[in-house]
């Protein structure tokens, strides 16, 4: 320990998430100190990495000794009662003004409480979510902390050092008060699975709707990955589809894969938080869904041997229809992601920047893409302190006024054909929704003003509220 | 208080909802006692309707000593911590066997809570859901008791003489254990939320799309009220439609009403729950959703005026392919809040009997209609404690089935003609899931895969999670 010095940081929880991330500080010329229960696996990845000259401790306190004041603690390690174990341990040990940051998948609420927890303690604490995978985390993750600002300023230099670069600049930003990094994270996650889902309903059509062969499915979306759906996301779709099954010579990968998908709760989390927040997110909340039903593969077995539902050609549906309903999708689900980051930002007081967040999504996350700039700048467009609809900003209406005719042929079809859709369509019944300025609701509202006296507005009234007795012709 | 005796039991609360069930209890011969906080509001109820003889309490004190013992006390206060303010109130009054009933619209894990403290007291306690409106709660509603066990026999004969009868019996049975009244009268309202939107979504087509005066609408609800479809809502509707507006002659009142939906939030509550419990409910969602967007009126109006979408008319849909697609799309979002009666009830230990459940929705409730007593039937015949999805009893899938082609033509017309389905078209993206035994998550499970190294299974070792270093053939 005193040969060379106190470190500039320490990691606590040298997983593959952890321990990428101690490497990318290092790679940067930080002095990195690290910890992990299992320490043998600490001194074996220092031993396999010597380039990043880590410096194991044997204990937390070990470790806290080992760096520079105040310190900085990035802990990784899992989501959930881990996060307060390491907190507790760590507590007697730190003083004024030192940081602990929780850089794992933490539920909101969990940060929230740990927060508040912080509040009552010299220490400060900073809730960040981290995205890229365990590449991003080595080469240059997305990184969205929240929380203390001013341990924030403090944590600006290695963040900034170690964050992926795109052509917007360096993808981490303080994204607002309290909880509102993790937040962050969690909608991110919630778009990424509305991505997915998109995105693996439009090959299936491909497929199993249009009889083409997975290459022809591969090089359409590595042409689209050169047009303004280019993203890592629809890159790596081309890639997966033209992997050879190495168990089965001339047979693609793709076709050996159980589809059984699985989810680890941030998905979830998301359709829970829209809900608490009244937000709509259909899209989303469509490939939460789709992933349960995946799940239940001897429950669809049951199904379609029970009801046999025939399954018929797509017709009258061309690539550009296809492009036109995914692109279109995709700004009804980022929309909606963006939407539950501003409700929640204001019921929350997170002050986030909607336009910063899309900026800091351009690189290193799994949603990075060219579009999230576009996002970007509609949102610095916007005036005043409540953004308007994402859709609604002129460059993303006048996009999707031209790709509506190309989404409403893909849905019918499928529809028409039996395959399911069930995010593509979501986000088209979401959009007609939304653009339909005299709704389906006074039905509803008549309805309920006659069963429960739930009383209504009238349209030359509105803010009045007026209870009728209804005419009862039957009975 | 010494002039007739004691009384059989007590109402706290007699708002409209207290009121009427007091006067219900009342007409059974029962002898009532009544508390409200407003002591004045109660003696205008008790003179206004002399025949039911209530009995009014100037305090809870006074209350618990006008009742045979053990006593039995129904709170019929507003959901939420008046709850917990009148059980506080209550606790030291009771005694050993006295039963405390909440028959308030109250969340269910608040039931939890409020189970968990009355274990620790003398007194019992029964969280209640009870449906049926203002005119349910006088002349018959459907009523949903769970918790302790001892006290449902207590309880019975009094509410099995205030429930509604149908031709499937008295609608009231014991739904399980713990908050499993609530649990159960949440979903309902949850399937009442996806009734009112498919219904909604329905006359909405007729009107805009296919351009039917709103009296061949009613005629048609009024004729399909005479089917399969026959039900307290489709018939309300009928009503609904043929009233006059009463401040413009000639005209109809559902046009003077304003399309901006109120809930108060056991819509919400389904879909929190059944996200918690991994069940897809996209019908009960689309229906919240819709609410959600509906209320956002001036939005609604800014984004019609940006968008300007296109709606054309309702092409090669017949009025029996709207009863169809209302039908199939009623039988998908039964299925999914019978299953998310069926997972909570595994769950969290309930021992909800389902079959009994669309019993006691036969009659009294909102959501009523003879399509329960089939449920009721399919679900009685099934064998084993874990009940198949209701979609696939043999009686729903041929009902499916056949209604199979009429439901595609609805969803593709309206998706190609622009009308919003968010109801009818999420019903049918969940069958074609549903029903598709090897789905489009494999290339999820391989997106997960190549960015996350989450691994994936092989259709030919199911169990067994293998790892894939992906070829990356861009970059």
């Amino acid at each position: 320990m005193s040969e060379t010095g106190l470190c500039d940081l320490a990691v606590v929880g040298l997983g593959v998430m952890g321990g990428n991330l101690a490497r990318n500080f290092a790679s940067r010329g930080l002095r990195v100190a690290g910890y992990q229960r299992t320490v043998e696996h600490a001194h074996a990845l220092a031993a396999a990495h010597p380039e990043a000259h880590l410096r194991i401790a044997s204990t937390l306190e070990e470790l806290v000794g080992m760096l520079e004041r105040p310190r900085r603690l990035v802990l990784m390690v899992n989501a959930g009662p881990a996060v307060d174990s390491v907190l507790d341990q760590l507590d007697p040990l730190l003083e004024d003004g030192d940081i602990v940051v929780d850089g794992g998948n933490s539920l909101y609420t969990d940060t929230d409480r740990r927060v508040a927890r912080a509040e009552a303690r010299p220490w400060r604490f900073v809730g960040m979510g981290v995205s890229g995978g365990s590449e991003g985390a080595l080469l240059g993750p997305s990184i969205m902390p929240g929380g203390d600002r001013y341990a924030w300023e403090r944590l600006r230099p290695p963040l900034e050092a170690i964050a992926a670069r795109s052509a917007s600049g360096v993808c981490v930003t303080y994204c607002g008060r309290g909880s509102a990094g993790h937040f962050v994270k969690m909608v991110h996650n919630g778009i990424e699975y509305g991505d997915m889902q998109l995105i693996a309903e439009v090959t299936s059509l491909m497929r199993e709707g249009m009889g083409w062969p997975w290459g022809q499915v591969a090089d359409t979306f590595a042409e689209w990955n050169r047009g303004e759906l280019e993203s890592y996301l629809i890159e790596i779709t081309a890639d997966i589809l033209r992997a050879p099954d190495p168990q089965n010579p001339g047979a693609l990968l793709i076709d050996a894969i159980l589809d059984r998908a699985g989810q680890k709760g941030t998905g979830k989390w998301t359709v829970v938080a829209a809900a608490e927040h009244g937000v709509p997110i259909p899209t989303i909340a469509a490939a939460v869904d789709a992933r349960l039903l995946s799940a239940a593969k001897d429950l669809r077995t049951r199904a379609e041997a029970a009801l046999r539902p025939a399954r018929g050609v797509i017709q009258g549906v061309s690539s550009a229809d296809l492009r036109d309903a995914l692109y279109a999708s995709k700004i009804a689900s980022y929309t909606q992601g963006f939407a539950l980051l501003q409700a929640a930002s204001e019921a929350r007081d997170y002050g986030t920047n909607l336009a910063e967040v899309a900026r800091i999504w351009t690189g290193g996350c799994i949603i990075r893409a060219v579009f999230l700039e576009r996002i970007r700048a509609a949102f610095a467009q916007a005036s005043g302190d409540k953004s308007e609809l994402l859709v609604l900003a002129p460059d993303f209406a006048a996009d999707v006024a031209r790709r509506l005719p190309g989404w409403r042929r893909v849905v019918a079809a499928a529809a028409a054909a039996g395959h399911p859709i069930p995010g593509l369509s979501a986000s088209l019944a979401w959009f007609d929704t939304l653009t339909q300025s005299r709704g389906s609701a006074s039905l509803i509202q008549a309805q309920r003003d006659y069963f429960g006296s739930h009383t209504y507005e009238r349209v030359d009234a509105p803010g009045v509220f007026v209870h009728t007795e209804w005419p009862k012709s039957s009975q």
